[in-house]
């Protein structure tokens, strides 16, 4: 069975008539979108906030209506992936370079919920390199910086030429092996002047909901709250 | 007499042989590379990184060798203005714009020196509005987000446009009155989604040089080191 699958559209589930609705990017909450795509068919009455320009094709595809950024006050409940997530449903989000648009929508949305299979599940985050966002002005400087927080940063390509994010950024991909203490380090990168964001998403998610190859879901609340 | 005049040339004492020395941007640190470059004439061996294109231009102009940041590992000494500065030597810069590049070269610096005229010295910071340089992408929900820490940010414009920083981003300009803490604050605004940075230069100073309208020029170190 796909975990991903799984996890997805039973995540789907917490949409109720009348929200306003943040949707996450990747291939599990793919699954969430396509089932949303159906529910509104059937006459389920949404708004999105989409975290990148991919969910707003498919969004827009399925005919579920959309609402910009900037018109939105408050989202009710934002669905999305992970990279990683430990046992306080701490994350590291932005493998796929929308870390800034999608903490902005998380940030905006009164509810955070995870969607994953079990391998995003881990003991300590840190095995997936942390996804750092830089302005390309002076990154070999910032780069030496992040580095003396103990890590190894690489600079993302796409081809021959840096990765340029949506916000016309750099991102670091930073190597720290094991990450203890993700709210301090998430607060120590960002007060270093070049970062503008980056991919911890610390005490945001209310929620996670796992799918296994065997067939099952389970769904996990933070354990230190 | 011209207080950032005075002040401005005053600093330039502070430059020695074979330093790398960072260059700020404003009309008070112009004084002070106007007199590097006399220096520089006369034969003082430096290298200048400079903290925007103006004074790139000018520091070219006067035969002052320049590096790249890029290619800086630590930057001696640097000496830059402010728009406000208070007994801790805690600032507001970012008037001008270059925030972000002013505070990477501060960063890399083992030593900032502020140079500035009287009207600069305030009992306490926030009358002067705060620069708080962000994202494009969704900025009027993270103004509405800066706007709970109990400010006005206005959106700073050239002509009938948003103004741009060199870094493709906005600038709101944050009305806070009196600010208490500017630490806990510069964290803050740094922790939200869509801040890139602010200018707020908390416990970067080492000493400051005020010159006043009657001549005189005072040194002043932090109160509270």
């Amino acid at each position: 069975m796909d975990g991903k699958k799984l996890a997805g559209e039973k995540a789907a589930e917490y949409v109720k008539n009348g929200m306003v609705v943040g949707l996450g990017t990747g291939s599990t909450v793919y699954w969430t979108i396509m089932k949303l795509g159906e529910l509104v068919r059937g006459g389920l009455q949404i708004q999105g906030v989409p975290t990148s320009r991919r969910t707003e094709e498919l969004a827009t595809e399925l005919g579920i209506p959309l609402l910009d950024l900037a018109e939105v006050d408050e989202i009710d409940l934002t669905i999305d992936g992970a990279d990683e997530a430990d046992a306080d449903l701490n994350l590291i989000k932005g493998g796929g370079g929308a870390l800034l648009r999608e903490k902005l929508v998380a940030s905006a949305s009164r509810r955070l919920l995870i969607v994953a299979d079990e391998s995003k599940w881990v003991p300590a985050l840190g095995k997936f390199p942390l996804p750092v966002e830089v302005v390309p002005f002076g990154w070999e400087l910032t780069r030496r910086q992040i580095g003396k927080l103990d890590c190894d940063p690489i600079l993302r390509m796409a081809d021959e030429a840096p990765y340029v994010t949506d916000n016309g950024n750099y991102i670091l991909d930073c190597h720290f092996g094991v990450i203890q203490g993700a709210e301090r380090l998430s607060a120590a990168l960002n007060q270093l002047p070049g970062v503008v964001e980056n991919g911890l998403f610390v005490k945001m998610a209310e929620r996670i909901v796992l799918g296994f190859t065997d067939g099952s879901v389970e769904e996990r609340l933070p354990k230190s709250k």
